[in-house]
C-alpha cells in the first residue's frame, strides 16, 4: 500500500516552494537560510511567506515538484489547501510548538531535505473532505479540501443548537448540542479529541462525527465508511456558524444545512520515519502519569 | 434541615404575583385564570408578563409574598433573578416543556394552590453565584444572583481559548478548551451535564468547574466547596466571552478576568414533593434502554 | 455492494434450522409454531435447542440453508458462532429484551418468514475477529468467529492491570486500566459502548480498541483499518482473563499476550429493513429527554 | 478551619511508630536510618514493617504521637486504616512512585521531621467511610476506616451486573455496569477517576458515586452530601464482589447490599506544604501537551 510502505522509487525533484508562516519570525529566519541549501544542490527555489499571492499563484500553476511549509500544525493545514488540488507533496519542518502533523523538527531539517533529495522517503495520502453550504436549495459555498474538519456550532450566544444528522438520506439521530464536527482521520486528532472522539490513524479514510457539548443526546462519537454523503441541518433561535479547519465562521440560519462527503483531493506528505510514528506521537501527547496501580 | 424537611409552619400568603413567559402561549392564557382563581381565595394578586416592568417594580417592593411563574426552566431562572435578593419564595407551573426545575404540572396547578395556601409545602433552597467582570483593576460588571453557571467561553470564531482557573489565589491548572463553566447544583443539570459534568442534588453547596472540550488539558470536573473564591483568566487572540445563565454574552479580552464566589443570596423553592424528587426527575431524563446484560 | 442492497437474487431455501434459546420459556413455546410453519410450506425444518447437539451437528454438516434463531441480542451471537464457518445465514426472531441485532419481533415472524421464503430479502455481511492466547511461545487457544469483542481484564481483584497494545509491531501505547477490549462494529454497541467507545454502523471493518477506566492512561478508543495485527501484553501481579463474546473467562498470566487480527470468516445476517435501520434502533436506544434548549 | 491553615500549637511529639512497606528495599533500607536520627534527637521509637503485629499493636495501644509510613499510596493507605481509629496523624515519606497522597520525598525527610518535630506543620483530615455488607437482614461484615472508596463489582465473569442505588431510602438509580464505585474526596483521584469521575479537594466532606462502564444507563458520576446513607443492592447471575480500599474482594450474592455512609473516623495527615499542593499534584499527574490551539 503506497500510504504506508517507504519506497525510493519517486520522480526526482527539480523545484521547491519554501512556504514560511508569516506570523513566526522563527520561520522568517529559517526561510531564506533552507532556500540558499537548496539553491546550492542545484533546485529552482521560490522563498516566501506562505500567504504571499505570488508564491501561491506559481504553485498553483505547477511549478514546483514539492513544497516546504515552515510553522506549526496551523500552518500545514494551510499548504495542505494549497496543495492537495494541485497532488503537490508537502514537507513540513516544525517551527511551532510540538503538533501532529509536522514530520521534521527544526534542528533535523538538513537531513531530511538530503534524505528528501534522494528519495529516501514515502508519501503518506490523507482522506479531505468535501463541504456544501446549502440554504434551501442555493448553494452558498462549497469547499474541496478540508484536511481537519467542518464545525457547525452556535454563534457567540451561549446556548445549544438544535441538529439532525442523516447518512445517505436515512436520519442518523438528532443533537441538542453546542456543535456537531464532521472530521478526517487527520482531524481526530484536533478538535474532534477535544469533544471527546475516538483516534484514528491518518491512513483511515472514514469519516468521524462528534457533538460537542451534547445536552441528553446522543453523546458518541460514530464512525462512517469513506463512501457516505452526511446531511447537517441546524435549528436555532440564533446564528449558528459554520467553520472549515479552524478558518473564520460563516452564518448559518435557522434551516441551513452542511453536505458532507469524501473529497476528490488526498494531500501527499513526504515521511520519512516508519509508520509507527503516529502512535509514538499520540503517547508523546497523550501520556500521563499513573499511580493507580501502586500496590506499595 | 429546612431545605429538606416539609413543614406547615410558613408565614401565611395574603398576595401573590403571577409571572407568565411571554413568548409562551399557553402560560398567557393560563395567567389570568390562575388570577382568577387566587382572587377568589380572597389573595392580593398581580398577573402579568414576567418581563412586565410594573409587575418587576412591584415584586421588587415587597408587595408580594410569592411569585407563581408560569413557563419553563427559563423562565424559572428569571423568576429566580427577580425574587431572590428579597427572599421571595418561587413556585413554578410547567407550561414549557419537562425540565429539571419546574415543581407543578399544568394539569396540577389547582391542587397546588390549594396545597400552597394550606402551608402544606417546603422551602428548597438553592445556592447561587456572584461573579465580577474584570479587565485589570477595572470591575466592569458584577451579578450577584446567578442560579445556573457563569460561562466563559470562545466567541464565534471556532478556535479554543486558554484558560488559567486558580482557587483562593492558588493556581488549579490551564486549561485549552472552548469554555470553561463554573456552576452551581442547580446548574450540574444544565450546561455543565451536557459538557461531561457529574450531578448534584439541589441542596449540595458547592461550586463545580467543567471545562467544554479541552484539548490535551485536564479534562475533569472539578468540585470545590462554598467557601473559595474561584479567578479564571482568559487568553486568547480572538474575542472571547461571558455569559451567565445563558443571557446574552458580554466580551472578553485577552487577560480579562472572572471571579466567582457563593453569592449571599438564595433562591427558595415552593416544594411539595418528597426530597427524592430530584432522582427521580434525573432518572426520567437521562434514563436510557439497556440491553448488554442480555443472556439469552 | 452486497451489504447494503437489498435483492431478491438469492438462492432458494430448502430447508432451515429453527435453534431457540433453552433459556426463555418464549422461544421454546414459539419454537414448534415456527417449524409447523415451514413444514406446511414446503421445507425441510429441524427445531430443537441451540445448545442441542444433534441440532448442531446436522447444521454443521451443511444440512441447511437458513438458521433461524429465536431468543436475543446472546442468541444472535451463538447463531453466528455456529453459522459463520458455514456461511450459512441467520436470521434472528425476537423474544428477549429489544436489542441491537434481532431483525424481526415476534409478532412479525409470518410475516418475515414468507419474504425470506420469496427471497425479499438482503444479506448483511459483518467481519468477526479471529483471536490467539500466547503464553511465551505457546500458542494456548484461539477463536476465529468473534463477532462482538475480545477483552482482556483484570480478574475478581478489583485492581488495574497494566496493557500495552502495539499494531503490526509497533507500539500503540500501555494502559493502566481494568480492562481493554478489542472490537468489531458489531461489537461497537456492546461492551464498548459502555466504556465511552464509538457506534460503527455494522458494514464498517474496523477493529476498535477501547479502554474499561483507563487511570492517567491514554483515554480514548483507535479506530484501526481492517488489515492490522494488534497485540496486547498483560503485565499483573494478580490473575488477569481473556475473554470472547461474553463467554467464560480463560486465565491470564503475566506476560501472556493476545493477538487480534480479522477473521476469515464472516457472519451473514437476513436483513428486511432499510439499510437506516441501524440508526434507528441506535437512536431507539440512546435518545434521552433533551431540555436545555429551554429558553421560554 | 483546622483543615487548610498551618499552626504550631500542636502537643509536642515523644514517641513516633516508623512503619516501612515490606516489599519495597527502599522503604526497609531507610527505616533504620530515620529511626536513628529520631532516636539521635530523643525520641521513642519503632520501626519495622506496617504489617509486623507488634507494631501495630503498639501503635493500636496508643504508645505514640505520629506515625510514619514509608511506602506509596498504597502504604498510606494501611497506615490511614491503622491511625484513624486513634486520631494519629500520619506522615508519609515517599519511596514508590509519586502518588497524590504522600507528602515528603525520600530527599526531603530530614528537613521534614525536623520541621515535624518544631511544630511547622499543619494537620489535613480527610473523611472516612464506613461501610457494611448485608445478606437480606444479616450483617456480614462492617469496614470502618474507608479513605478511598468500596467497589461494588462483577467477578471474575465479564458481564455487566444490574445495580440500583439509593439515598436516605429514594430510589437514585438503577445501572447496568461492571462496576458502582463509593468514593471519599481521597478517593476520586484513584479509582474513580478512571471510571470518568470529578475531581474533588481532600477537604471536601461528600460521597461520590461513579459507575464504571455503565451501559445505556445513567453514566455520570453523583456528588452527595456527607450525611447521606447509600444503599447499593446487587443483582446478578453470576458472583459479584465488594472490595474496599483495593483490598482482596469478598463474594456478593444476588440480591445483597452495599450501605455506605460517613464513617465517624477521620484520618489526619501531616502537611508542610501550603494547601494549593493538591492542584499542583493534580496538574503534575494529568497535564497533557496541548496543541489544538496552535494557529500557525
Amino acid at each position: 500500500m503506497e500510504t504506508m510502505t517507504p519506497t525510493s522509487s519517486h520522480s526526482p525533484i527539480h523545484s521547491i516552494a519554501v512556504a514560511a508562516h508569516p506570523g513566526l519570525p522563527e520561520a522568517l529566519a529559517e526561510c531564506p537560510r533552507i532556500c540558499a541549501y537548496l539553491e546550492e544542490h542545484g533546485l529552482r527555489v521560490i522563498g516566501s511567506s506562505l500567504y504571499d499571492e505570488k508564491l501561491r499563484s506559481r504553485v498553483q500553476a505547477g511549478e514546483f515538484d514539492v513544497l516546504l511549509a515552515l510553522g506549526g500544525d496551523g500552518t500545514m493545514l494551510r499548504a495542505a489547501h494549497l496543495c492537495a488540488p494541485l497532488g503537490i507533496p508537502v514537507m513540513g519542518i516544525n517551527l511551532g510548538h510540538f503538533g501532529f502533523l509536522m514530520q521534521v523538527q527544526r534542528e533535523d531539517w538538513t537531513s531530511a531535505v538530503d534524505r528528501m533529495l534522494l528519495g529516501e522517503y514515502w508519501l503518506e495520502n490523507r482522506m479531505m473532505l468535501h463541504v456544501d453550504h446549502y440554504r434551501g436549495d442555493a448553494l452558498l459555498k462549497s469547499w474541496d479540501n478540508v484536511l481537519n474538519e467542518v464545525v457547525v456550532s452556535r454563534g457567540e450566544m451561549v446556548r445549544p443548537v438544535r441538529f439532525s444528522a442523516s447518512v445517505d438520506g436515512y436520519l442518523l439521530t438528532t443533537y441538542v448540542a453546542d456543535a456537531l464536527i464532521a472530521a478526517t482521520a487527520t482531524g481526530s486528532t484536533a478538535y474532534a479529541l477535544a469533544a471527546g472522539g475516538p483516534i484514528m490513524p491518518p491512513e483511515l479514510r472514514n469519516i468521524l462525527i462528534v457533538p460537542v457539548a451534547p445536552h441528553l443526546s446522543m453523546d458518541r462519537a460514530i464512525i462512517l465508511s469513506e463512501g457516505v454523503t452526511v446531511s447537517i441541518n441546524v435549528y436555532t433561535n440564533y446564528q449558528a456558524v459554520v467553520s472549515v479547519d479552524g478558518q473564520a465562521p460563516l452564518p448559518m440560519l435557522n434551516g441551513d444545512r452542511v453536505q458532507v462527503s469524501c473529497s476528490g483531493h488526498t494531500v501527499r506528505f513526504i515521511r520519512f520515519q516508519d509508520p509507527g510514528y503516529f502512535y509514538r506521537n499520540l503517547t508523546a501527547h497523550m501520556e500521563q502519569n499513573p499511580t493507580r496501580d501502586l500496590k506499595s
